[in-house]
């Protein structure tokens, strides 16, 4: 809340500031922020201060701040830049932001962009375009440290002072043999504690976890989480070092990966912006295409009811606890389902868990099942019948109560297999989520509800 | 998919290795693992043979697996230890994985702890302690390398080399005055490349963002997200050095706060164990009271339907688009309000955009509403009338439709508005997902339905 206040009060200070031309006094305050928190301040002001605020930035700042900027706000800028500024900028980025702002740029200013970069640059560039979305190498970089095994720690400083200022990450080095095949590694704190005399392969751990260029990025940046890496080295069939992936990359990754799954389980299609960045119409189209599905898929629930019309005529108080029947079934297969999707995200179930966790859940939807049935039976009896005055019998109320039992089971049987299944069969688990398993349970729980109303109430 | 294969293999090689007690096999395999991938071995072998797979593992590599180990392997291993081999473990270890480790304990277990622990870590560990749980204070570490101002970079590079083995990073080091008010940092990286002459005060960075030992965990793993950061100073009231939070524990605070807010969504009372070792009871406590909220609530519902009777009794074939009403609108506002949910969480909308979120979700309500209902009156003539041959008239479909209409756009208003006050009158938005909006969104659009079925068929 603190820190809000204050970037919003940031915001007006540079616009008064700006407006009254005090452009010394601006650049004075906002060379003491973050990038990040700089880069919001200049998406705050109007369109036409935006050039102008960024040629008051320090050079290397100056590129820190372009890569936090909005696309848009980058292509403005990259198009009223001379060919001699935006070699400037583009010289002190790091070759995956590099490639991020590529991709996200039309033709034509990817074309200015390739033209101003260095041969070498451009090449590495077009490389890691070639990985295909979503792979381990579309989100490396090619700027790391190699070192070759016979060098000894101290050339090893050497090296790390002549060339760390471009490298994404000196935290870790990665020792190659002559054909670039990856030996082993060594991060700079055992580095700067060895001995100087020491050779990079004597001091090396060859015991080193890589990513393939085709691996999923999701797969990779979970092996961040799981064994606590700050990069992790990427190689290719040959198991040549081609580039590393660091720590901050993966954690959007995860981020981005995380908010995916969020939305597929509330039967959203996924759209990577954020949401007040997106327009109306791009909402529509993520949200329409489910709602669709499922309200069509309704059909079955509506033809389930019509066909029991006469029961439900002769006992017209049935009628009145379907919603709570199928709000309940839902609520209980998408509590199981969530819980197996995310475990299946964070690796920690996987398909050959699938009679442990059903196990579980029938255990555990048989002592909930019971407990909220005796709740219910009180309540009908207390609550509906003797203060709303509804005409509940023991006949009604068991038929209620003994369906809320089978719909929970039925709905956590549901909602911790389809997950599974959509696992094994090679589709998004998330997509089994509430919204899916909801319109599966609603016509289970009534055809439950009219098979007892038939048992009981003999109709 | 084969890292897992690999792991199954591993686990079912030492298991038949163990058996033949063929134990310097099983230490050479293991010992080339990462310490997750031992200590997951580890938990799959039988319980008798972990004391003794631990004594195979070499002394540095033995804490690594040790903290990764689950809490009742840990407590079983401590209390099998001679006080000499737990000292041996425990001096391994970094101060903030030994109070995550004590946090877990009973009581017994952690006064053998700190009795075995040096006078100078118990105080630590006692301070750490001492923070509340979620604060930023309960995830530090006290083990970072701080430096004075006035010292050069050959003597903090002296000081690295001396002290660094014990920190639990070297990436980053703090300046700090003589009352360790908190000056500046610089990066191993700045530390590298500047001039061996020059002082601390002299390369470090001032633009030091740090955070304070009460913020909120989150609030400070976010920043890591935000800001691409390895560690963060945390200080006290005082602006004094206290700790440091580093990038792993950030991650893991990440990911278990994202499995709350998802839990939540899904009407699941936070656990914080992963699922196959949570316990029955456990599983039915933490899911058990929203469910039997939600099924109270929907009593309300109920009731809306038993005033309608007559209308459902004169026109019986409105009982059959029920559920449809129903999941649409439930589905159509946990679009909204999940994705609010998750804004919110990423810190990309606040309180302060309510009215662009709401006029937003209004343009976008009405677009789908209306692209639902012209497809559901197709449907309803084609499908459910001609194939079905059920008695809809063009009055019925109008009310079915229309209804549809008012419900999405109800659905999104509440679906997008309550995260927000939640969050306003500081309650966690996550509750206010699917199955709450459900609740409420199955209620207006029971009454929308009847006041039109009142206005298009006169009952």
């Amino acid at each position: 809340m603190e820190d809000e206040m204050n970037i919003e009060q940031l915001i007006e200070m540079t616009e008064d500031l700006l407006k009254n031309k005090q452009y010394v006094k601006v650049r004075d305050m906002i060379i003491t922020l973050q990038p990040t928190d700089i880069a919001y301040i200049m998406e705050a002001m109007p369109d036409d201060t935006m050039p102008l605020m960024f040629r008051l930035l320090p050079k290397e700042l100056a590129a820190e701040v372009f890569v936090e900027l909005e696309s848009d706000s980058q292509e403005n800028l990259i198009t009223g830049f001379s060919r001699a500024e935006l070699k400037e900028v583009l010289d002190e980025l790091y070759l995956d932001d590099t490639v991020d702002i590529v991709e996200e740029m039309p033709a034509n200013v990817v074309k200015r962009i390739l033209t101003a970069s260095d041969p070498e640059v451009r090449k590495s560039i077009n490389e890691v375009l070639q990985y295909p979305e979503d792979s381990t190498g579309s989100i490396m970089t090619t700027e790391y440290i190699d070192m070759k095994r016979n060098m000894t720690v101290e050339d090893a400083l050497k090296r790390i002072r002549r060339v760390g200022q471009d490298m994404e990450t000196i935290s870790v080095m990665y020792v190659i043999d002559k054909d670039r095949h990856l030996l082993g590694y060594a991060s700079i704190r055992t580095l700067l504690l060895a001995d100087e005399d020491a050779t990079m392969g004597e001091i090396m751990d060859r015991n080193v976890v890589s990513a393939s260029t085709l691996d999923d990025q999701e797969e990779t940046a979970r092996k961040f989480e799981k064994y606590d890496f700050l990069a992790m080295p990427v190689v290719d069939k040959e198991n040549r070092l081609v580039g590393i992936v660091t720590i901050d990359d993966a954690i959007d990754v995860l981020t981005e990966e995380t908010t995916e799954d969020i939305e597929r389980m509330a039967a959203i299609s996924p759209s990577y912006k954020p949401y007040l960045k997106t327009d109306i119409l791009e909402t529509v189209k993520s949200r329409i295409p489910w709602l669709l599905l499922l309200m069509v898929s309704a059909t079955f629930t509506g033809q389930i009811i019509s066909s029991f019309e006469d029961a439900l005529a002769a006992f017209t108080v049935l009628t009145a606890y379907i919603p709570m029947l199928m709000d309940t079934g839902g609520n209980a297969g998408s509590q199981a389902s969530v819980t197996i999707i995310r475990g299946i995200s964070l690796n920690e179930i996987s398909i050959k868990d699938i009679v442990k966790v059903v196990w579980k859940e029938i255990r555990v939807a048989l002592i909930i099942g019971v407990i909220l049935a005796a709740c219910n039976f009180a309540k009908l009896m207390l609550v509906d019948k003797m203060l709303f005055h509804n005409p509940i019998t023991i006949s009604v109320a068991l038929v209620v109560c003994c369906t809320l039992v089978f719909t929970v089971f039925s709905a956590k049987l549901v909602g911790c297999t389809l997950p599974l299944l959509a696992k094994r069969l090679g589709f998004d688990p998330a997509v089994m989520a509430s919204p899916f398993i909801t319109t599966i349970v609603d016509a289970i729980s009534l055809l439950i509800y009219f098979q007892f109303a038939k048992m009981f109430l003999h109709i």
